[in-house]
C-alpha cells in the first residue's frame, strides 16, 4: 500500500454537512492502490455500541490519485469516524488522528467532526447550477437610446480602444432580453453598471448610482423584470477592492490629506495624497484612478456591504459577481455573505478568482469562482492541442477534488471573458475547435458561460479588443454558431445528469475524449472527438440511445465512429 | 522521486502570513527523498522580472514525510510561486498549481497567495507563548471565607462525589497567590466561577453573576489585580455550548413552551418542553440540566458575546478558555474573535477541542487549544511506556505540522485536567515516569499546563477522583515534586530557545529521546532517558555546556551517560 498517497483532513472538501445530519467524506489514496476503503463511525458520545461501518465508492481518479466518498449519517450530528484500508493482497490499514496504524485503532484517536452546525452548513445555489450565464460589456452590448450617448460617443462597430465608447446601455439591453431567452441563457452578468468616468466602469464614481450613460435606478428595474419575467435572473459586478479616485472619499483624502475622515478608508504612504505619484496603495502596478480600499476599515466594509444589500433590495438583483475578490480579506467575505443571504437567501455569490481558490470556497464566503483554470484547459487541449485526452482528464479530476461537488456544480465553466482573448481568436478562428470546447462546457461539471458575441462567432484579441461591438446584423453573424448554443442550451435544459450528474472518464484516446454524466436512473454518454481524423469509440454499450443534439434515436453496438473534429452527446436508456 | 507524497495547499498551515509582506511557505516530501526545494516567486503582476528564488529548509520529519519551510517577502505582499523539487539523482519536478510538471511552468498556473490582508493575518500572542498555565478547580483548590460557604459544605479532604461541595472560594485563591508566583507560573486558568448549581459550574444560571459561594465581583477584581501585580494572568473558562437548566432563557422556555422570546435558543423537538423527558438537544447524552444553546441564533450570539467583552471589560480577565469548542459553529467563533480582541488586543483564547482542530486554528477563530493529544503521548511514552521514542517522535512530528508555528507555540500542552485521570495515578504512583513526562512538557515547543496539585504529587482517578481538595499541609505534600516544578519554572524563564525555538530531534533509540531547541544563537539540548537502565547519549559536540536544571557547568565530550530514569537540560555554548 502507498501510504504516502493517503490524505484525509477534517474539513472541505475531506469533511463537510451536506444536510441537516449527514457528513460527507472524502479519502485520498494513490490510483489503483486499494480493493476497498470503509469508514467506521458512530455518535460521538456513543461508548456501548460498536462502530457502523459503510464502504466509500471512488468517485475520481487522476494521474496519480484516487479519491474515494461517502455521506455517513448519525441521529445526533455528532461524528466520530476512522477509515479501514484493505490493499489488493488484502493487508489491511487504519487511518485515524494519529496517522496510518496497523491495528483497528482505540476510540481515542478516531478522527472527529465534533457536531454539524447548521450556521456552518453550505447552502448550494439550485437555480445556478441549472443556469446558463450570459455575461455583457454594457458599454458594447446594444444601444437603446441615444439620448444618454456619452460625449465623443463613436459609431457602432468603430474601432476599439481602451478610452472609446460606444453608447451601450441597459435599455439596449432590455431591447435584447427576447433574444437572451431565446437563445436560451437564464443567468444574465453585467460587468459595472455603476458611474464610473471610463468605459468599462471598474473605477467607481459612485456606488448607489447607475451611470447615466446606462440609464438609472428605473431603467434597471424594468431590466431586472422582464429578466425575471422571462426566468433570467440578474447578477451586477461589485468592485470592492478599490473605488475610482473620484469616489468621494478619495476626493475627500486627497483634498484635505491627513485631516480627512476618510484617511483609513485607503492605504497612503505619505501626505500630500499625489495622483501623479501615486503614493497610495492602488489596484495592479500604479493604476492611479483605482485606490485600494482598506476593507479592513469597519467603515468601509460597512458602506460596502450596505451597497451589496441596496441593490438586492431596491432593484430585486440575484447575485454579484466580486471583482478582484481574492486581493480583499476573508474576513470581509464572510461578512458580505452573511450580509446577502441575509437580502436574498438564495443570492449568488462568484468570485473573480482566476486560479485555485480552496481557502474562498469552503462555504463560508463564496458559492463559485469564474472558472479561469477551466478556459486554461480548453485552451491547451482544444485551441492549442498541446494537452492530450489522458492530462486534461487528470487535471478536471484533481480540480474536481479540490472543491465541495455543490460548489464544483456552481463554478462558471468560461472559455473567454473581457479580460482575456476570444476563444475564437485563440483558435485562429478555426470554429471547429471552438464548437468542441463549448460542447464540453455544456456537458461537463458547472455552469456553461457565454460571453457576448462568442455565440454568433465574435473574434477579439486581448483587452481591449475582446470588447468590440455587438454584431447584430444578421448576415454577418455566425448563424450556425448561434444554433449550436440554442441547441446545446436545449439540451442542458433536458438532462439532469448534466447538472447534478457524476463525471466517469470512458475513453481518453489521444485527442478522442468520452466520459458519461450519471444521475439517478439518468445516464448521458459525451463523447468528443478532438482529432482530425475519424475516430472509433470501443464501449460496452449495446443498447438503443437517443441524440440530444441531434435530437434522434441513435443505436449504440459496442462502439461509435465519430467524424473529425466532432462530438455526440447521447441519453443511454 | 516519490510524487504522491508531495503536498501544498495555498492557506494556513501551508501558506499564511507571518509579518506585514511576509509570507511562510510550507511543503511536503516523501521523507530523505530529496537534495532540496527551492521556491521561485515574485510578484503576482510582475510581469518583466524573473522570478526570485530561495530554497527552503526542512523544518520538521515523521516517519513517512519530511516538511520543508521557509519565509519569503515581495514589496506589495501579492505572491505568485511555484517550487523546484530535485531528488538524490538530481532529477528535477515543479509544482504548481496543475500539479507535478517536469518543466519550469509558464506563469499562469502558478500557485497564488493573492494578498496578504491585515485583516487576514494572525497575531500571535507572546505572553502566552512565554507562560505557564495553572489551571484551578475553583471548589477544591482553598477556602479563604467561611462566610460563603454552600449548604452541605463538607470538610476539607473528605471523598469527593460528583454532588460534593468543599467551600473553595476565590478568597482562597487570592491567599495563594504568593504561592503561585512563588511557584513560578505566570497564567492562572480557573474552571467556571459564574453562579450555578453544581459544583464544577458547568451549567451556568447567570453568566453576568459570580457564584455567590466563590465571591462577587469585588473579589474577582481583587483577584485579578493581585495577579497582575504579580505577572499572572488569568483566563476564564467560558460555557457557551450550552446553559444550565435554571438559566432565565431555558426557565421562560420551559413555563411559556412555544410562546416563549427565548424558543429559538435552544433546540427544542417538541413542546411543552420536559426536563425528565429531555426533548431538547442537550450537551453529550440528554444531560438535562445542560441544554444545548443555538449559537446561530443571532440574539443569542449578540448575548454570549457581550458577556464575553464584559468580563474583560469590567474585570480585566485576559482570557477565555472555551468549554465543548468544538460543538459551537466556526461563524461563532470567528466573531467570538473579533469581540474578544476589540476589547483586549492581546486576549488569548483556547478551546476545549480534544483531537486534531485544524479548521478552528487558522488564525481566524481560536488561538489554542487545550492539548489532550499531547496527554495521549505522554501517556503513551511515559506512564504506559507502550510508544517508542521514535514513534512519540513521529507523532509530535505530524501535530507540528497540522498547525502554524505561532500556534504550536501557544498550546496548552497538559499531562492532565479536571476531565481525566491525574497523571500520577495514570503512573500507577510511579514518580519518576511523571517527572519525565512533565520535563518533556517543559522543554517541548508549546505551553506547560499544571493541574493544581500535580505540583505537590497529589492522586486521583477520573472525575470526580481527579478533583480531590487540594493539600495545604506540608507534611503531607510532596516537595520533590514541587521543587522540580519550580525548577524547572526558572529554566524556562531564563531560556527564549525552550519558547521559540526549532526542534531537532538528535536521539529516539528504544526509550532514549534526545532533541536540540535553537533559536537565533541558543541552542538547548534536552536529553530523556525513559529507560529503566542507564543510557548512553553519542553526541557530536565536544564542548562546555550549562546544565539549566542542575545549575552547573557540565563538559559534553561526544557522550553523555544518563542514570535510569533522568532528564538533562543543557545550554550549548
Amino acid at each position: 500500500m502507498n501510504k504516502h498517497a493517503i490524505h484525509h483532513i477534517t474539513e472541505a472538501p475531506y469533511a463537510y454537512g451536506t444536510g441537516d445530519k449527514s457528513l460527507h467524506l472524502k479519502l485520498r489514496t494513490a490510483k489503483d492502490d486499494l480493493k476497498s476503503v470503509v469508514a467506521y463511525y458512530k455518535d460521538r458520545y456513543d461508548w456501548e455500541n460498536e462502530f457502523d461501518t459503510i464502504e466509500l465508492k471512488k468517485a475520481n481518479t487522476s494521474d496519480l490519485f484516487d479519491y474515494y466518498e461517502i455521506d455517513i449519517e448519525v441521529e445526533e450530528k455528532r461524528f466520530r469516524y476512522f477509515f479501514e484500508l484493505t490493499d489488493l493482497e488484502d493487508n489491511k490499514v487504519f487511518l485515524n488522528e494519529r496517522g496510518l496504524v496497523d491495528k483497528k485503532p482505540s476510540n481515542p484517536n478516531a478522527f472527529q467532526f465534533p457536531f454539524l452546525c447548521k450556521a456552518d452548513l453550505y447552502k448550494e445555489v439550485e437555480w445556478a447550477q441549472e443556469g446558463v450565464v450570459y455575461q455583457i460589456f454594457p458599454d458594447r452590448f446594444s444601444n437603446g437610446d441615444k439620448n444618454n450617448d456619452p460625449k465623443g460617443t463613436l459609431p457602432w462597430g468603430d474601432k476599439v480602444t481602451p478610452e472609446t465608447m460606444f453608447g451601450g446601455d441597459l435599455q439596449g439591453i432590455i431591447n435584447k432580453v427576447d433574444y437572451l431567452s431565446d437563445l436560451g441563457v437564464s443567468i444574465l452578468y453585467m460587468t459595472p453598471i455603476f458611474k464610473s468616468r471610463s468605459n468599462h466602469k471598474y473605477d467607481t464614481t459612485n456606488y448607489y448610482e447607475i451611470d447615466p450613460q446606462f440609464g438609472d435606478n428605473e431603467t434597471l428595474r424594468e431590466l431586472v423584470k422582464k429578466c425575471h419575467d422571462k426566468g433570467i435572473k440578474v447578477v451586477l459586478d461589485a468592485v470592492y477592492n478599490h473605488s475610482g479616485s473620484d469616489f468621494f472619499a478619495f476626493e475627500d483624502l486627497v483634498e484635505k490629506g491627513e485631516k480627512s475622515k476618510y484617511k483609513d478608508w485607503y492605504f497612503v504612504d505619505s501626505y500630500p495624497v499625489d495622483i501623479e505619484e501615486v503614493n497610495y496603495l492602488t489596484f495592479a502596478n500604479k493604476v492611479s484612478r483605482m485606490p485600494k480600499l482598506n476593507t479592513n476599515n469597519p467603515e468601509v466594509k460597512d458602506y460596502l456591504l450596505k451597497v451589496s444589500k441596496y441593490w438586492i433590495e431596491e432593484i430585486g438583483i440575484d447575485g454579484w459577481r466580486l471583482d478582484v475578490c481574492d486581493e480583499v480579506d476573508h474576513a470581509f467575505w464572510r461578512d458580505f455573505k452573511k450580509a446577502v443571504k441575509e437580502s436574498k437567501e438564495d443570492g449568488f455569490i462568484i468570485g473573480e478568482i482566476m486560479h485555485e481558490s480552496n481557502s474562498f470556497l469552503k462555504g463560508d464566503q463564496l458559492d463559485s469562482i469564474m472558472n479561469y483554470p477551466f478556459r486554461e484547459c480548453c485552451l491547451d487541449f482544444f485551441a492549442r492541442k498541446v494537452m492530450n485526452a489522458d492530462e486534461l482528464d487528470h487535471i478536471l479530476a484533481e480540480s474536481r477534488a479540490l472543491y465541495m461537488n455543490s460548489v464544483n456544480r456552481q463554478l462558471l465553466n468560461l472559455i473567454d471573458s473581457h479580460d482575456t482573448a476570444r476563444f475564437l481568436t485563440e483558435c485562429e478562428g478555426d470554429k471547429d475547435k471552438m464548437k468542441l470546447a463549448i460542447a464540453l462546457q455544456y456537458t461537463y461539471i458547472g455552469i456553461p458561460y457565454i460571453y457576448y458575441g462568442d455565440e454568433i462567432g465574435m473574434e477579439g484579441k486581448n483587452d481591449p479588443d475582446c470588447r468590440r461591438c455587438m454584431i447584430w446584423e444578421k448576415e454577418k453573424q455566425d448563424l450556425d454558431m448561434l444554433k449550436l448554443y440554442k441547441s446545446l442550451n436545449d439540451v442542458r435544459k433536458k438532462s439532469k445528469a448534466l447538472v447534478y450528474g457524476d463525471y466517469t472518464n470512458i475513453c481518453k484516446d489521444g485527442m478522442a475524449l468520452g466520459f458519461i454524466r450519471s444521475y439517478r436512473d439518468e445516464k448521458v454518454l459525451v463523447l468528443i472527438n478532438n482529432n482530425e481524423d475519424k475516430y472509433e469509440y470501443s464501449l460496452d454499450i449495446n443498447a438503443p440511445a437517443y441524440d440530444l443534439y441531434e435530437n434522434k434515436k441513435q443505436v449504440i453496438d459496442g462502439k461509435i465512429v465519430l467524424e473529425p473534429m466532432s462530438f455526440k452527446i447521447l441519453k443511454l436508456s
